[in-house]
């Protein structure tokens, strides 16, 4: 194996944040015969996972020693994948290489994600890397189109998402959540900056304090990425957790853009949606109105 | 008095929902010189409150009985007010005339508030009443426009606040939420179901969890009624509670459209924003840009 090979016999940098989807996409990029090189970020990569790949621990502000051990690699082209709490400057720890980029990443930290994140994209570019996205090197973790489980949508459920995708596409210009929840034509939640699992989690509260009165099976979560989002960057992402979370919630079931959402695991969100009795649709973007409810 | 006198000489109906706001409008009502008889909602309006004035109590359906006993009291024009948690239609208890109505009450439910409000309106304006908007009875209830106490937003804050008007306009549409939090222009919450409160609370949780890095006193809320609000209805509102959840959630200030949003205790609400630091701003509705931002 050479050092200095070119894409894609060079290994893959896969710098890894929080959750299992790193390890899900260098499981894929390993499967499509292609070695692995995981940059673990200390503080949100899970230690127990990554021990299982070759890989490099590094703090979040180290660009120096991510172009270091690149080199040493012979990465050229490098995936971020994994949430990754929006991080205070303060927990930044900064290399000589930071340092010089100190202005640029400022700047980058004063705006919304996607914001942050074409600044952070262009640090990494200007670094000498090419980025790719998880979707790009791991194409088997987007969720297909189409009904993915035993449940369909009944035409309450269609006309729900069609209010959730309008809503998801006229907020996009503002850069922030991409999931809501409509029930019934009324939308019950909007994700900002506490995550779907949170947003659930308050449906279920809302419920069990009376405030939510609405029958079960009435709802559905809609989650699609934003219009103008760069997709090599987080991509939205569901998986069996949030099957179980919607299921809670007495949602009716859940609708995601097809090829737009990430999955760690299909076949066990499909399993645990077919369990609960809830439906899961992978809907192609071209296929929804984008126009007002 | 004549019970049969027209308007302003008949006294003005309250329909009491859920909070303080009833009788700070009938209070203001009462002070330039009108007489009011509250028809107290059983399960939401304050026994300890209604037994101050001149009231009857009804359960939420009794459209024949509010008709009966408006015509007992020679009323005519009537006012809705006080938060109503959305009720199950099991909730409601129904009289004959509601039951006339019926077809049209469970239409009126299949869809959004502001979709809620108009048919309920129309059903109240078919019974014979004139339906008013608490704005309209009690206009010193709302909050005016300019700076409210001794804090006043900086640069950044008013930044937040265009950004926040203008989700709010996007959103519009979608017979949501009234209210967003902008923290250095990054949207950190959305209310849609859930409540400012609820809402407010959330960012102290995500704080509290390390969730959200953010630095204390960055960030807006900003409130505003629908664009396409029936000002008749429910108009969103704010008093000291607001300023202490605000204070609690480490924001800035609190922005309102002028004149478009009610508070029950203004004078409070300023000292408790003054005493905590925060900047209280009414901002009139033309001065904002409602575009992207």
């Amino acid at each position: 194996m050479s050092s200095t090979g070119s894409p894609p016999g060079d290994p893959l940098a896969i710098v890894c944040g929080a959750g299992n989807m790193p390890y899900r996409v260098a499981d894929a990029v390993i499967g499509r015969g292609r070695r692995v090189v995981l940059f673990a970020l200390a503080g949100w990569a899970d230690p127990a996972q990554v021990k299982r790949y070759r890989h490099h621990w590094m703090r979040l502000g180290q660009l120096g020693r991510v172009r270091r051990v690149a080199r040493q690699e012979g990465c050229r082209d490098i995936v971020l994948i994994g949430a990754l709490t929006r991080p205070a400057i303060t927990q930044l720890r900064f290399d000589l290489t930071t340092l010089m980029f100190l202005p640029r990443i400022i700047k980058a930290f004063a705006g919304g994600d996607d914001h942050l994140l074409t600044r952070v994209s262009r640090i990494i570019e200007d670094l000498g890397f090419r980025l790719l996205g998880a979707h790009e090197v791991a194409p088997d973790i987007l969720v297909p189109a189409g009904q993915l489980g035993r449940h369909a949508p009944s035409a309450r459920d269609h006309a729900d998402v069609a209010v959730g995708r309008a809503l998801l596409a006229a907020m996009g210009p503002f850069d922030i959540g991409q999931a809501v929840v409509v029930a019934g034509n009324r939308v019950i939640a909007v994700e900002a900056a506490e995550g779907t699992d949170r947003m659930l989690a308050r449906i279920v509260q809302l419920r069990g304090d009376g405030a939510l009165a609405l029958p079960t099976k009435v709802g559905v979560l809609i989650k699609a990425p934003k219009p103008s989002q760069d997709r090599r960057f987080d991509l939205p992402s569901v998986g069996a957790r949030t099957v179980e979370a919607a299921a809670a919630a007495g949602l009716a079931g859940i609708a995601v853009e097809a090829r737009g959402v990430l999955t760690a695991d299909l076949d066990e969100m499909v399993r645990a949606a077919d369990g609960a009795g809830l439906f899961v649709v992978g809907i192609p973007a071209d296929n929804v109105a984008r126009g007002q409810p």
